[in-house]
Formats: C-alpha cells, structure tokens, sequence
C-alpha cells in the first residue's frame, strides 16, 4: 500500500505557529481553572461502545468512530451489523466519559468534585470549514453539588479565562429548562409537545418571532397558544425583571426554587464578575443536548456568528451509571473557536522566551563546538530559547528564515574568531 | 445495553492526584525543549491504516486500534478480512505519523525542523501491571539534520530535563548500527544473519557473555566467530577509549566517519551537559526498531530496571514518504515510567499555590454569599487556589478532607458573623 502525506479526511496537522497558540490557552485555561478549585482528571479517549450508544449523546452518536474487536473475538463470518464487528469508540464528548469515571470512582474523590478536563473528542462529521473530526474539549465540571453555587463558581471560572486571553464584548446567556416549561405550560402547549416547540423556539434569532410563530402554526398548535407563548417572549426583559416579571405572570406554572436560582445566580455573578461581560437573561436558550435538566448558559461573543462555550445542569446523567442521582453541572468551552479567533486576531502568547540563535561554520572544530555549547547552556540555564545550526551556503537565507521565527539574536561562531565570544 | 464503569480493559482513569504530577511534568518538558529551540506540534490520533502498516512499526502493527469505516463505505457482507473494514487506526508511536507530517509540510517548516510532540499511543498490548494499552510518548525529534549536532542536542535536551526532575543516577547508553556492524563483520558474521546475532546479543545484561555464545553456537554459528565476536566486548572501554581501541581493532570494517561521530558525541555531552549523569558506550545496545540507520541510545536508572528514554538515528523512514531522503534523529522519554517512578518516590509537584476554603452555612443569604465570592475573588487574584463550598452536616470530616487536599486555611462562614470577616 502506498503511504499518504495528508491526515485523515476531517483531521488536521497543528503547525508550531497555532500550537504556541494551544500550548499557551490550555496552560492558561490549567491555571485559572485551579485558582477557582478544579482538579485535574482524565479519561481513555476510548470509551465502551455501550457507554457511547446509550442515548445520552443524542446525535452525536450517529458520529463515533467505532474500534474493530481484536483476535478471537472478532468474528467477520458471523457479523450481521457493525455493533458485531466493534467493542470501543473514541470518545464525542468528555460528559459521558466523566458521569463513567465518578461512578467508578466516587469513593475516591472528594465531594463535591470539581473536575476539569482537558482533552480531544472525535465525531465523523461532514468536514467543513473551522469543524474538525477531531477537536479538543474544555470541560469544568462540578458533580454532588445541588445549589446553585456550582452555577456561579462555573460562570464566573470560565468568564475569568475568557477574560485572561483578551476576549472582550462577550455575553454569557443563562435560561433554565424549567423556565422553558413553565412557559410553554402557561401557554396551553401540552408535556409530549414540549420537545417539538422548543426545536421551533431555538431558532428564534434567526427566522424572528414570526418566523417561529409560522413554524408553531404550521406544524398544527393552536394559534391561541402561540400568540401567548410568543408575547410572554416580548415582554421579558433580559436582566433579574424579566425573572421577576415570569415570575408573576406565570404564577404556579414557574417553580419557586427555579425563579429565586435564576435571580441568585444572575446577581452574584453581576457582582462577583472578574473579567468585563454582561450575563443575560434569555428565555430562548434551549440548547439541544436532552440530557439537561435545569440551568442551562452559553456564551456568546459579537466577534464571532454564534456560541463560544456552553453548558447546564445535568442532575439525571450520573444516576444511569450508579442507580443514585448526584447534581451534576458543567461548562464547556469551545477550544478549537477560541484559538481560531485568536489566530485571526494575530494574538501573541506573551512570555515567549527572547530568542538565539548560533550558525556554526561548517569547519568549526569540536573545540569550537564545544566553546559554543558551554555558551548555550548559560543562555538556556538564563531562560533563553537557544537555536544551533549549522551555517548554510545561503546564510541569508538561513538568517531570514530564524528571524522570522523569532531570533532576534544571531551570532555567526567561525573557527578563527570563536576564542573572541 | 448495560452501562460499564471501568475503563476500557487495559486503559486507566486518571485521578487528580496523578494528573497533577503529569501536568507538572508536561509543562516542564515542553519548557525545557523550548529553551532548546524544539516547537510543540501535533498529529491527529487517528492514522491511516496505509501508514500504520507499513512494515515501519515492527511488532507495534500487530498491536493497532482499527477503526470500522463509516457510511457507505464499511460493507460488512463483502468483507473478508480485517483490512476490508477498517479505514483508518490509533497511532502506535509518534514517530510514523512525524513522517508523514513532514512529508506533508516540509516547505511550511524550518530546515532543520526540530519537533517536540507529546501526545497519547496506544496498543493492543496482553494487559500487564504499569504497562497500558493508552500511554503518553514524548518525542523530540530533529529532521533534516545529517551532523551529529542533532544528537549532542537531543542528549542535552533529554538529559536537562531528567535532571530538573530530580532524577539522578542515570546513564546515556550510546551505539551505532553501524558499529553493531562492523564489529559482526569483522568477527565473519554474514550480513544476512546480522539481525539474527543482534537480536542475541541484545540479551548480554540478561543472559551474559557465556549465554550469548551458546546460544549463537547453538544456531549453528562458527565458533571461531562467535569466540572473535564475544572477545571483542570484553576489551571495550564504556568511553571514548573504546572507540578508540574499536578504531585500530576494526580497521576498515569500521567507517571512519561513525567513529569520528561517537567519539564528537560523547566528549561533547560529557563537557556541555547540564544534568548530572554518565554517558557510556555501550557496544551491546541494539534496540529493536528496524528503522535506525545510524547513532541508538537509551536512558537507563539505577532505581528502575530498564530504560526510560530511547532513541536514535532513522535517516530512511522520511525518504518512504517523499521519495527523498532526510536525515532524522530523535529521542523519547517513557513518560508514564517516569510518572510512575516519581509517583512511588512521592515526588510533590512544586509551585503548587496555596490553599484556601471557604465553608458556607447553609442559611447563609445572597448576601453573605456575595461577600464571599469577593473575598474569594480578591484570593484568586492573589494567586491562592480557592475552593467555595457548603458546609456539610459532618462539618469535621469535611475539614478533614479538605485538609487531605492541601486546603491549610479554612474559614467558616455564618450569617450572622459575615460581616466580620
């Protein structure tokens, strides 16, 4: 078979220039998320195919590239369908893999745990432009804590990282999927319906109210409703009265406990912000993974057509591995998004080492070799990046090429004058 | 299907105490080669099943994740063995996908290229106690470098940063295939049967001299040339010496150049490094790969039997995929061996930030709550590591664990005391 140069369709080389780029996000992104209490943690990127088709993943489980059985246990003759022929995949997201990783570890871990993870998920989407089949997750995540505390300690980490990297002019959007019923209760659409509507609301900053009020209509739902459900929509302001105001107009439909989380979490998050955003309420956010169960937030930043880090509440997903419900909330961020619009941005990771370089004449003896490695090491030893080459016929050329990389300092050693540096 | 909570046989869940020293040691590597002029770089997981067996891998290709093509592609009645199902596998080393890299950016990168990687393999390996099935390689490799320059840096790289890891005791083994074999020649081996005797004397720390020799006797090898063969290594000197007396005894079996070369890389590392160790020349090292051309070495410690770093020269493989040769050399560390030795040394990961909890009552107000988080927020920005929790009804097992997790400085918050703090 003859060997190819390009990665697999849909995966991508990381050139030095976007990994200084990586290097220096996940680093920060380490740092900040310890200062808020996270702890470090990792799974296999390979995960049991049960694990992986258990419908948690909705459809992102359409997406997994599956691992061929190996030895005996592979069976070609008898295999009727793929779940025959495999028995692992890699992992689409780190939620499945972490809600494994507690139930088998929960004795060992503190409560509640805060977990940070920091790793590649792979799905096999349709390749297009910035999506990748492989791509890195950044994932907090704070599993045995009920109050809306995990909420605010969430937002207020990841909107500190955002912050760290320059970010500017960005919204963290915050709903509750109960907020969501509450509203489409009120408005006369029945539980089995819910689902359907909200996929209709989700497009609301698209298509616009009417877009979804045609849509709703459309598909059959009383015009009564939708003119209600949609008005509710017009008149909430995005901000603690608009929580104040559902609060009123909905009556028993809005749980208590739902309305004063939302109010919490809004305030203290306003108040206790490090870096420069606006938190917003909205109750258009639906967010489609239908393993959440309450708050749900995303972040969105003007520079950038759509989300930049997302998450919620997902009280349910833990007790499928254990039997036990635990709370469980995360945030997500949207790696690969952010160092995009870093590298449009011609961001510079800062504290890059001052850089030199040594050309070394081809006919430098070893005692002149030996002169320039002594040379290099107290650079390094000082906290220099230190380049040696050998010197090329085009030494021009060969100069032009460091500078660009950022040797500010090149010192050519020749054999007669090596004893002067 | 039932859900699982292990891991996938043979791979492990890492919990936050290990992840910590791995961080550590992750970010001190990639600050280390930097000072040595090497750029971070990645690969995608996923290879294409061409390139993983390419016959580049050894007994690694027997070891491959296969993954089932997808969509129209993956016809399972058709199928008759293994490669007519899959598309693509996990990458088994670092090295065959740094080829392909190459291959397919050479004129995007600087010539020469020196690449550090670090990044998960992994391998259908018999599942054994420290030996897992996904397991983190870092690889320093320097392309389109023929001088021995490339493995002076290697070495001090390597080296440097063993050293800032506090591990002493170690040793640099360095041979050349081609002092393998000129020393096989010259005792009258045939070059056909040269892998044959290596893969013997490759056993000498095991078995010894002795066995050595009965086992080449006892595949019908001369004894004259066995006798020749194994006299030699008892009159080598593990230095230049050595060389030296291999140079006269050799005569013209032994090209000039490659003990010019051993001789230029052993006083070099001995004179420049930074860490401190032995360099020794070790004429019965053979290492596996089939790929080496040239100059092999390894680590090996005191405290750990075996090797924790491994290299050498591969001037061919780049060559498979560009038609062109290249000359290539690198070096990698056993990242999860030296994880494991500092994990049983109890090694703490320095500059770990100081700790600080904060227990809320659990009528605290949104008030109270608030002036926490800014008394949390102004801690953070100090540079503690701060963890917010609510207190628990066993508040002195909480504390206790807290404790265990290096928070020293825990303070209560009540409602009614707030104010005050």
């Amino acid at each position: 078979m003859a060997l190819k140069k390009k990665p697999v369709t849909g995966m991508k080389d990381m050139l030095p220039k976007e990994m200084e780029i990586r290097d220096h996000v996940i680093q920060l992104i380490k740092e900040t998320y310890k200062t808020y209490g996270f702890s470090s943690m990792e799974t296999p990127c390979v995960e049991h195919i049960e694990n992986l088709c258990s419908k948690q993943g909705g459809d992102n489980e359409k997406l997994i590239f599956k691992i061929l059985k190996r030895g005996e246990k592979l069976k070609i003759e008898q295999a009727k369908e793929e779940n025959d022929l495999v028995d692992g995949g890699l992992r689409y997201d780190l939620t499945v893999p972490l809600a494994r990783y507690y139930a088998n570890h929960a004795n060992e871990l503190p409560s509640p745990f805060k977990a940070m993870q920091i790793g590649n998920v792979w799905r096999a989407d349709r390749p297009q432009k910035g999506r990748f089949r492989q791509f890195m997750q950044c994932d907090i995540d704070i599993l045995g804590e009920q109050s809306n505390l995990a909420e605010i300690e969430l937002i207020l980490a990841t909107t500190a990282m955002l912050g760290k990297l320059d970010l500017k002019n960005f919204t963290v959007c915050i709903n509750d999927r109960n907020i969501l019923k509450a509203m489409a209760a009120f408005s006369g659409f029945k539980e089995e319906d819910y689902d359907e509507v909200f996929i209709i609301l989700d497009k609301m900053d698209k298509i616009g109210s009417e877009g979804v009020s045609a849509e709703l209509e459309g598909l059959g739902y009383a015009k009564e409703n939708v003119d209600t459900y949609l008005k509710l929509f017009d008149e909430i302001s995005p901000d603690v009265e608009g929580i104040a105001y559902l609060r009123e107009k909905l009556g028993s439909c809005l749980p208590k406990e739902t309305a004063d989380g939302m109010e919490l979490i809004i305030s203290s998050v306003e108040a206790a912000k490090e870096a420069e955003f606006r938190i917003k309420f909205d109750p258009t956010l639906v967010r489609g993974q239908s393993y959440y169960t309450g708050t749900i937030f995303e972040v969105t930043m003007d520079d950038f057509g759509g989300s930049v880090a997302g998450g919620g509440r997902y009280d349910k997903m833990i007790g499928k591995f254990t039997g036990q419900d635990t709370p469980a909330c995360g945030f997500s961020i949207g790696f690969e998004r952010i160092v995009m619009l870093l590298l449009e941005h011609g961001y510079e990771a800062p504290g890059n080492r001052a850089r030199k370089a040594y050309l070394l004449e081809k006919k430098l003896t070893g005692e002149g070799m030996l002169k320039v490695l002594s040379l290099a090491r107290a650079d390094r030893e000082a906290g220099f990046q230190v380049m040696i080459a050998n010197m090329k016929k085009n030494k021009k050329f060969q100069k032009e090429q460091l500078e660009s990389e950022g040797y500010t300092e090149i010192i050519e050693c020749y054999s007669d004058s090596i004893g002067s540096l």
